[in-house]
């Protein structure tokens, strides 16, 4: 018999509660365990729902609770999750956790205690929601050298950019809309910045190479500066542009990680991934690549990856040690993404080809409907991306925007 | 200390070394294992190989060697590999296997003989190659009801229809590329007529559902009768003809799995999975849907999938009981494909619309390049696919062919 309790009785709290009692039943028998649900944390009150009984306001109902050896820690935030999952690992009772921002930041520490207590720290539901994504990562694929991961990790902003493709809606009124729908909130910044796909690459790196790696060491582009006329030129060039975060090991065997917003071409699989959907792409030297598909975000996406840590948890015994990796205090190991050597997409105006090809060499020019005399947009041939940059330092104002192309 | 055997030296066999060699380091350090191979099982000599001194042609040295724990089994066929297996678990050695027609015809029988040993026996390989599809099914998403399954299982048949949607080839000169290229055998007939196909979805149903669903028990088309007019049909009706396997729960209760071509329109995950590749999606009540993609054959994909078995067999103890389904002995538990509800695209000659439209009701013609004038295509209503039979079989010859719409 175990028993779990969940932290937080917010939209992915309500899902987990509600997902596991639902299908309770169906789940002891397939899994063949016996899990019940014992306490359910918040500081506010639910009046007048079913399982009304099971709330708690103080943390140590559960951490004393011998019975509870699981814990779903749904709360999101920093504060006082660290503080709460800390405690419960400290005690032996694992954890699973939504809590993206959290991994980001302390993963490398709580793996630690878990380790050191018996127990787990699993986060399935912190990256891509439903999509199953860290087991595959750490044990379906771990015959193999991986070499680099590189996906669509934030809904909201997929929804604006195939708002922005499909319907030429302008990045304001297409935020507009996904804050109408509740895709985004109010303060759209951690989204459309892309701090929540930095931290979510930050967890896929940490587990794919090893070694912690910190959002802070991340370069981090958002989609704010893009344009229709950037989504007109992509469309000419033969794809779409999506917000990828990705990771690689370079040559020199360091890795780099990114987040910025990419020309895709429309034959590689993340161009298919619309609307507010994930889809993460994983490379390595036996299977060579594989997708991972569906709902990024969502009370019962997310609850069904919570949930599927706690019953993972409740088949297990001790810890499983293939879910780890070390901390690192330096971002020695982080290449300088300068370095990379990339195509870019550039749009100028006042400039002439004669300029551009000097600079750049050998160009692909792209055009639009609508495209003005003096505006140029063209991909570059491969060049480390310093170079590149200081070409365009050279042009000055003259530059309207540029793009990266996908190349994975 | 693991010590494993790899029964078979073909193209997985030698596959599954390789892998295995190159990454054992890595292997051992991140799953935290001491994993190595002890004896490689073939009735053929491979003279000069570096690890010859593995080769043994006695099962018996493998079966009667305490020290190993953990069988590939890549031989592919039901004898020996049935013996064999069976008497590996019998013996308390976990078993993995790439072995489709083996997990197909005798899965419930040898789960059963895992369990009952201690061991385990696992084919994460036997479907999708090297996608991570059956341990996603039976943990990752185990909080949820399972509602259907459906995937591109076939590589061969995908490559064949990528060649006739994109090349505009005839199947039969598609079909003898791919047997050039190595994709199709000589004799094509499991490929090309669904068999292979329908191994896994027999397998992906008995998973998800919980009972043991025999090949012999499902409705299987394949390719064959399969022209470029339906394809370029298709096309105009906004979608790609794909091979799927597919099963979902009825409303009744049962389960209804098939193998037979599809129209799948344009904005379908599976229409995007082009060449040689697999895709399958799942559906469920809390996460909605998931798509796994990547490579469903091949010599190093096939090996990571047996590899990843493999690990994670030497990182437990005890038998998995989650991946785990029972025996049936009738069918009593499929439902009559007849009965299901379905759209359907027809393509008749020397018929007109009048006659068409009293018998089915309001179609959606189509059109295609050099339609001769006595040539009607449409896709019906959706009514159960027996009303529907009856109607084409009224029309006798006039059918020229029919092809169930993709609808999940």
């Amino acid at each position: 018999m175990s028993k779990f309790a969940v932290l937080g009785h917010g939209v992915v709290g309500s899902g987990t509660v509600e997902l596991f009692l639902k299908n309770k039943d169906r789940i002891n028998k397939q899994s063949n365990i016996d899990l019940d649900l014992k306490y359910i944390l918040d500081i506010r009150d639910f009046p007048g729902l079913p399982y009304s009984d099971k709330f708690t306001k103080d943390i140590n109902d559960i951490l004393n609770d011998d019975e509870v050896t699981i814990v779903a820690e749904v709360m999101g935030g920093v504060h006082p999750a660290y503080d709460f999952v800390l405690a419960c690992l400290n005690k032996g009772k694992s954890v699973c956790t939504s809590n993206k921002e959290l991994v980001a930041k302390k993963g490398a520490e709580l793996l630690k205690a878990a380790k050191e207590h018996g127990c787990n720290f699993m986060f399935e539901a912190s990256t891509g929601g439903a999509i199953p994504i860290i087991r595959p990562l750490h044990s379906c694929l771990a015959a193999n050298d991986i070499t680099a991961v590189a996906g669509i990790l934030n809904g909201t902003t997929n929804f604006i950019l195939t708002k922005m493709i499909t319907d030429k809606m302008s990045f304001a009124d297409a935020l507009a809309m996904a804050q109408r729908l509740g895709y985004a909130e109010k303060n759209p910044a951690a989204d459309v910045e892309g701090a929540d796909a930095c931290r979510k690459i930050c967890i896929l790196s940490s587990l794919a190479f090893g070694r912690h790696v910190y959002p802070d060491w991340v370069y981090c582009e958002g989609i704010t500066e893009l344009t229709l006329e950037d989504v007109s030129y992509a469309e000419n060039w033969g794809g779409e542009v999506k917000l990828i975060g990705s990771v690689k090991r370079t040559e020199d065997g360091k890795i780099l990680p990114m987040v910025a917003p990419r020309f895709v071409c429309s034959g590689c699989q993340l161009a298919n991934i619309d609307d507010v959907f994930n889809g993460v792409m994983v490379f390595g030297d036996g299977f060579d690549q594989v997708m991972f598909y569906g709902r990024g975000a969502g009370k019962l996406p997310t609850a069904s990856a919570v949930m599927g840590d706690v019953i993972d948890c409740a088949k297990r015994t001790g810890t499983d040690l293939s879910l780890f990796w070390e901390d690192s205090e330096e971002p020695d190991f982080i290449e300088d993404y300068q370095l990379d050597t990339v195509q870019m997409y550039i749009r100028v105006n006042n400039s002439d080809k004669a300029e551009i090809e000097k600079l750049f060499g050998e160009v692909e020019y792209l055009s639009r409907e609508g495209q003005p005399e003096n505006e140029l947009a063209f991909i570059t041939p491969a060049a480390a991306e310093g170079s590149l940059n200081a070409k365009l330092e050279y042009l000055g104002e003259k530059v309207l925007g540029k793009i990266r192309v996908f190349d994975m």
